[in-house]
């Protein structure tokens, strides 16, 4: 499996960063990128140093006028009656405070040459768009994502909050508000108030949690989220509009004046306590079966759900087609299904053939 | 003495300022500069914490991407072949580098408002000047001033190696080789190599030293300190060519041989010990007492000098002069010296009346 989803990975990937000209389609093109991080890091640690000894400068000439201050608070003309206080006083607001102005602070934005290679936020939506394909294409459930279990052998990190955000707003653009909903959740469940990293709020989470849960019809837990929103802003503009919105869809369902009591109260209930966060369990429409869903199912498909009887004619050979190369060295041949056909040809290209491949399609 | 050098140090600084129109005449305009002072303080306190807000989170990225590196490091393909990996490594170098980017960092030259009033190099030098003129007529040492102990009554900071310098910077640049020399020696006694916060190094008051000492026309000497230069920074070119210079002056000097001998192995041996400060012991040429060295030996007169047949003679007296105001209300004259006279009047303006003339004098 591993080897076809990386194939769908990468060739997602492709598609969604045409724009770049196909720079970073392979994992060879990736590890280029590597070579710039390492040098960002190499000049964020020089920038990092330099600007603490500026600060120290800094911090030294501020405990030099706050002791003139100090001195001086009070018994001003005393102090100033002595003319060498007079001469410190006027070296600290000249030579000392000239020399603190123009102690040169590099601009971050430069520390690192414009000639190195960088992902534009197009390869980061299309990797998002990757990661969503995946997602869909092996049924992987959202929070196994997110704790960086697509790949049993080598397990990625966990993403934070800001990372899930970040690929339900990708879903969210695409209008894949089934997913966005999902990964919106997972944001939400890992959302720390005390993460001063993060760079979303909590409120930010809930917005979009509140517009796709509305996108998927779900009209009372958008409305509940919406007073969820309220309640840690009472002053959010559009939620104040949307609560407005959702309340008066709500009241003009065409519901039995019972069922219609019910689903206010229960609404209300629910918003009451801000802090509660809202699992939505619609499914996804997924009643069409098109080609793709077919594709997608195959890619799912297990040898180990086949039945012995068709397992038993599966079977392996050396083929060699007649050609005459092949019948001096045949090809080794594994059937792994039946209806589709599925083959696998073992030592096609050796090891050593694989990895001058690899060199030769390193860019340069 | 208190009020009289007083007087002298503030027109000293009128006389220097004047391309300032008289900005800082008077004690009460310095005073005003504390408001500066005090905004300035209050900026830079803000500034910093700032700044450090900024740099702890450049500090976490760095950590994130180095964390990145020591996880993809050696196993590269194993690494990126996770694709939740691919999409964290895109988000670092994109969103999170552009937000560590696009962090505001003010300009620390503008946190404080062009508006307030700030002294300028000239004010400096007009109280640097100040000071020499007070040295000089009442014949202070100069590490007594240095101490800080011109005015027992209110002891100043004591200076560092760098005021010193200054201060001799500014004698240097008025000709003033006596006094230059006197504070640079000065300045290399206090002279600490582990001051991070010195603007001002070794060699930059050894360079003045050797100059001055040879405008003062000890020759010898000069030459032993440009070898005490060169023992530090063997390349530096002034240093060379002086010492060059020094040299030639010395063998051209019309001694005997056996002097010339002398001179060039003591000077030799001096300069052998690089470490060593040396003391021009040469007094100022004092030897014209114009106008104006009456005027300063008068500034230094001290009552208890008056033998006490002189002493006898002074009497203190209500005076009126006939005017009809005084009759009411006399002035208390004391008389402290007979020749020249010099007369202390006493509670001739009420200290309610003083402070308002403070009030009035003080700029809007």
């Amino acid at each position: 499996m591993h080897r076809i989803w990386l194939y769908i990975f990468l060739v997602t990937v492709e598609r969604n960063i045409c724009v770049r000209s196909e720079v970073f389609t392979s994992i060879a093109h990736i590890i280029q990128l590597l070579d710039t991080e390492i040098e960002l890091a190499k000049q964020l640690k020089i920038y990092l140093k330099n600007e603490h000894v500026r600060l120290v400068h800094i911090e030294k000439f501020l405990s030099v006028i706050n002791n003139d201050l100090s001195q001086a608070r009070g018994k001003e003309e005393q102090y100033f009656s002595n003319p060498i206080n007079v001469y410190l006083f006027f070296k600290h607001l000249t030579t000392e405070w000239y020399h603190i102005k123009d102690m040169p602070s590099p601009d971050i934005r430069t520390i690192i040459d414009k000639n190195w290679l960088f992902p534009s936020l197009e390869d980061l939506t299309g990797t998002g768009i990757s990661l969503l394909r995946l997602q869909n294409t092996y049924q992987i459930t959202t929070s196994q994502m997110a704790n960086g279990e697509i790949d049993l052998k080598f397990r990625s990190q966990k993403l934070t909050s800001d990372e899930c955000y970040h690929i339900g707003r990708v879903a969210y653009i695409n209008n894949d508000f089934y997913y966005a909903l999902m990964w919106m959740q997972e944001a939400l469940d890992r959302f720390d108030e005390k993460n001063k990293r993060a760079l979303i709020s909590r409120i930010d989470i809930l917005d979009h949690l509140s517009n796709v849960t509305f996108q998927e019809g779900n009209i009372e837990n958008a409305l509940a989220l919406t007073q969820e929103m309220l309640a840690i802003d009472p002053n959010h503009v559009p939620a104040k509009a949307n609560k407005v919105y959702y309340e008066s869809l709500i009241n003009g369902q065409t519901l039995s004046k019972d069922q219609k009591k019910d689903s206010l109260a229960s609404s209300e209930k629910i918003g009451s306590s801000s802090k509660k966060n809202f699992r939505v369990r619609k499914q996804r429409q997924n009643n069409y079966l098109e080609l793709s869903e077919v594709y997608k199912a195959l890619c799912r498909q297990n040898r180990a759900k086949l039945s012995h009887k068709r397992q038993a004619k599966l079977f392996c050979r050396y083929r060699h087609n007649n050609h005459p190369y092949l019948i001096l060295r045949p090809v080794k041949e594994e059937q792994l299904f039946d209806e589709p056909t599925i083959l696998l040809f073992h030592d096609v290209v050796s090891d050593t053939d694989i990895e001058q491949i690899k060199v030769l399609a390193t860019p340069q």
